[in-house]
């Protein structure tokens, strides 16, 4: 079994155009914010008014969501201008620029806050898994950060993406790719090793089977129905360590349970595959930013 | 222009079923995350193997969500039975159980991080939420904390429900209703007093016109202009008290930017109406659950 | 509380392009008119054929809906070029060009009736509406002519638009903004002055509240209770100059109910501020296009 | 080629639940009337608060949407009792109650202008349909007054169903199906007979051809080329009697253009079998209803 | 009754473009093959990696759905240049180019399979459309091959277009089209007279009325009873030869009941119309494609 | 690496019901078959006439769907009774009742084509499946025959459904899981090794890493960088017994390439671990059934 010799990638791979969904989530946006259009800006400017605004990174982030941030514009005005002036993954300092924008004034103000909810998230997300991979890469282990299926729903593509954007990895993207045995599992199945067998017969060739274990026996057992991942759930760094040992490359192992930016260096010592962080998505706060129409 | 007498409901107001796009929001959470199904438990039960399980509080919290997570489980599978053991907005101590399930074990093991996932968010906003409406009661001046519109694109119908269930109030829930005149709107319009007039005589009889001020000039020309809500924009509170002075109950005031919960105290003795929050949606951390099959 | 000075803005304001949803009905209008294409048109013409053609008004009216009309022909053909000869709002005399077409003639005849259909019905309340917005502002007197509620289902957004491109307009969007109790919430709550107060407390700082009255009682009742705006429902002339008497402007005065183009003097005269008219969206007969591929 | 011995069914045909696109149509619906729920009875009423309410025909009418009523309620709530006190197409009296609730006050008053909406423009259209329908009947001739596709995008399949509630019939459903060869179609093609060629090698065998005719000689050539159905379009009672004593039996013979209801007499006089009405749904005007919650 | 004199159009007639519900399929399409983008891809190439590629059918084969394919190609990357080859109807030797690619190497190996899978299918339907109507066309009786509704859910409408493009024609689209009386619909009403007669009074007066019939009593009732299109199914080559002869050009004669290619001549020489095939859309093998990006 | 000692599970695993997308589908069904419902059933019998219906087998086959079946009644008619007379997966025998049915004769004869159309195809793929999975078991060696990403676009969940019914196992699901580099990506790449070292690298920590090969060369360079799965491409029997015993249980081996039913036993001969069948579910014919309305 591999260890990670490079987890952290040092430039960003992928492309949110990919993905579906996207226009599903802004279509979504565009109809909860201004479903008839935005009075404010209707009322005081005639449609050919036009103007030029900026969105600016009110502090240091990864930025994250840039084209999602252009489809909303040109879903809401085709004609819009929107230079971006940066990439997805880069690192930006408080203060700087990160879209220009030139059209009419009631779209650009109607596209605002649609826009910046998008990135507020996504940056946020990337901003924060950005401290776990740097802190992660700073113990030279070639431990890997990744994330767990705690998102929000109907987001879960792009906050995986923003994950990557911050150069941590991802675990599996759901239910039905791979197979993850958890306690709840082994109790209603009632034996660890049967539930690993069954899972081997039925599951596609290319899927690997992970089982989570609470204590030396529950990997002991696992390691010896076959498991390829073993998966050490709220251990001590002692039980870590020891267990470890005993799986000894065996099968790939990760640890996961409220572990903070703090106590990577300690697990990662402890020899460990993979960390899981369920709270780079479901409690990175967001980003901030605004937009500004500069008074010439 | 009135004070909020009485700014905190006791009992929480609304009915989560009258929301529209829940089911649109449950469509995308069940296809990202079980497009085919669970491979797991798949492998591992036949559909007639059934268990029962809890959904349990691992912290002190408001609930919310717990209609939407019904809903989920009934989306899976409508025979699942499906006990609730609380209402949203209840505070529940950690350890309780907030919902007894019985089932299938496929269904169960299926639905349970599609039901979490939105639990999990909508009582943290929740949570959040009881904190600031809790700090704003206790200063007995009936000043209101509202949201705004940071919130997650897909579901602001649901996060303005879970500040309600928290015990704060909405601000407006999209750029069509009402008026609000930012600061990018006047830098465009060339003057507060023109864009004021226009949105007056555009805008239905039934919308009050706010407008965002960022000095003691600002909120004079609002007042002069006939602005029935004034936004002061990150001023100090030696600023916001004179404002408040100055405004003398001609229009509602609110306050906004960055407002903390240790801060609430002091802003809401400067005599301002409402105190506009955006983390209530924007940051606040998930709640934490889980669900547990027991061991017989 | 103020009447409206400029109740009819001379041009139109407001975009139809940012209104969500149009795209949504489109696609079912194209569904249910060629789920399958047109069977006469490619029976006869070969996709290469092309022709050109004209949209023709064939009464005098207010054109409403030539941007979603494009937006048809464009969902139908990309390669079709279409040029708009007027915008929203205008008044166009009977047989005037309002849209050139040039492109591939099945394409043209396969848009031609949904297309048609859109502009039929959004003109006819625009011009429709424009006879009552003429009779207000011929009054002097600043009264405001409103819609309802009573709209076609998923017609609403774009149903208020063709009002306003007539030059009237618009009650609240929907139930979810502003506050608005009728006969049957205060028969159910058992108390006028309870609902408005049961509203204030709740309702979003910037929603007004707006109290249906059926008599003098009512009226006083709703004006001691704080109501910014009085509905004064199928009363009589003299019961509504005695209404606006009394409430001398304390609260914005609407009246309703089965009000013709013919009464609009009579009702203004008494000092009322808002007009409602049901008729404007529920009962505008359709205007009449045709369009003709013409003979060399 | 046969006329119409029964053209008007005594008894309504016809399943509505079986028609596609109608939950799309209410979902439509519910999300620009509630998006949020009912803003104003939230704020008064709890969840729990009971309501009985009737809906009550405030003219004489033929009732139509009674289905898509009931859908509505269920959308809102499940629980709320929807108890029909008719049949789509009958013939109801002013004053008379068509439904009677019984459910929570919130989802009542949330449900009532959607519900009304699709009975007033159904039931608008149907009631419009019969007085076509009795005059049609009243000549003996066996004329048949038919609808055109000049129906409210998203809404045809339901017009359509009015038209016959009704007693009236309809044309063809869409463009995909039969075949009408119109003067467009003449002009490019630059052939009435080589476009009725074209459309009976390419339509399918269950396909009819209809061809519009303008004067004697297009009808002369249309019989000649094996139309199956014949339009005479905006002809005069004198060209139209010399027409089908011309066609003799040999074709369908229909007629179209601005026709009345005080003309239909004079039309059916000449012997036609089918007058299409395109009034029937582009034009008929709201039939009236309310609901009312009764005081004890 | 006509005989189909040129049954088969040599030239491919309709327009793809113009079908509904071609964006949904797609769409379904890319959620399921790529939910979140192609990991292995995106692992290998950076976003700037660009390829040539061509797509090259792998057996002789009738082409049909290269516009869709275009489309796939355009919803994953619209800055991909798409060049087809062929048109859709066109005869293709074994090893040609179909369509030529450029751009994104990362865009193009995620469309692959998508627009593969499109391909394969309406090209096999194609395919053996083609050898049914050239065993048709060899008849000289111009008869005529056409599909049914043994559609695959959700593809009808393009199914039956790749069925023209075969050469071969179509029957009815859907049950709200045309009438058409089965043997249950006998069986249930009573009498094969009676349910003629209610069809003719029900359905629009352009839908012709089918009747399927079992045996020579059923032949002469549905003449007796005035259907236009009489289908015998599944009766001898002698029994059909026998019913045409006594139907003799009052009614279209159609045949269906599992006819093979081989048998189409037989069928063809007893003088009916039509003949109905299911397999032509059940159960035609997929053509063979495939993608290659050569080597320099 | 394991071999799987029990490729063919007896029971049928896995729940239809937890597919995402089947209503979505379904819904497509019903708008193209039947958007304004069954013309003729609606001419012949009135909403109240009920009757009583089989589906029945008309050849040996394993059925698979009937689940979605019974939602496809359900969806048409709420309070038709539907009786499954099997389970999917089952072997039905020619003359065999699969679903008994009663309700209303409109509503069964309107979803009677709908839900054939269902079962036609899936039992089509699960009976060749079965044929595919009883070869390899015939074999003794556990070889595990899978589909591949070769389905109807739209139907992929449904259709891997199928396959499992017949008793074969799935390949991945999309190109979102696992990784696969095929000839395509190492051309582009330039170097097999390269890409597989990308791949470990960016690849989830569950997902296994599969390579396409072409001759010994090839799957030596697989071997050397790490494939946890090798594909043989296209070989030679020959080819295939070298390169198994090469990789000596060092890597999973899989074949493809056209492989016939006839050839299973010599592929499996080879020692090979999985043998991928596109024409499972690309080209699998439909099974036939019937609904039959029984004569009392």
């Amino acid at each position: 079994m591999k260890t990670y010799a490079n987890a952290l990638p040092l430039a960003l791979k992928g492309c949110l155009n990919l993905h579906s969904r996207i226009d599903t989530l802004i279509e979504l946006a565009v109809d909860e914010d201004a479903p008839m259009g935005d009075l404010t800006s209707e009322a005081i400017f005639s449609p050919e008014h036009q103007s030029r605004a900026n969105i600016i990174a009110r502090q240091d982030m990864v930025i994250c969501g840039l084209d999602i941030a252009r489809k909303v514009f040109e879903r809401i005005d085709p004609d819009m201008t929107v230079s971006l002036q940066a990439k997805d993954g880069d690192w930006i300092e408080r203060g700087n620029n990160v879209i220009v924008l030139e059209g009419s004034t009631i779209s650009l103000m109607t596209s605002e806050r649609i826009a910046l909810n998008f990135l507020k998230r996504l940056s946020g997300i990337a901003t924060l898994s950005r401290t776990y991979a740097d802190a992660a890469r700073a113990t030279g282990t070639g431990v890997r950060i990744v994330d767990t299926r705690k998102t929000t729903p109907g987001w879960r593509s792009i906050e995986k993406y923003a994950v990557r954007c911050g150069g941590c990895s991802n675990h599996r993207a759901s239910l039905s790719e791979h197979v993850m045995i958890k306690e709840n599992h082994i109790t209603a199945a009632g034996s660890l090793t049967k539930a690993v067998k069954l899972a081997h017969d039925y599951a596609p060739h290319l899927a690997k089977v992970e089982v989570e274990t609470e204590n030396m026996d529950d990997v002991r057992e696992a390691l010896q129905a076959g498991a390829e991942v073993i998966l050490l759930d709220n251990m001590s760094l002692e039980e870590i360590t020891e267990a470890v040992k005993l799986i000894n490359h065996r099968a790939t192992v990760e640890v996961s349970g409220g572990i903070t930016l703090e106590a990577i260096a300690d697990y990662a010592a402890t020899g460990v595959d993979v960390i899981s962080v369920g709270a780079l998505t479901h409690s990175a706060p967001a980003a901030d930013f605004s937009m500004i129409i500069p008074r010439d």
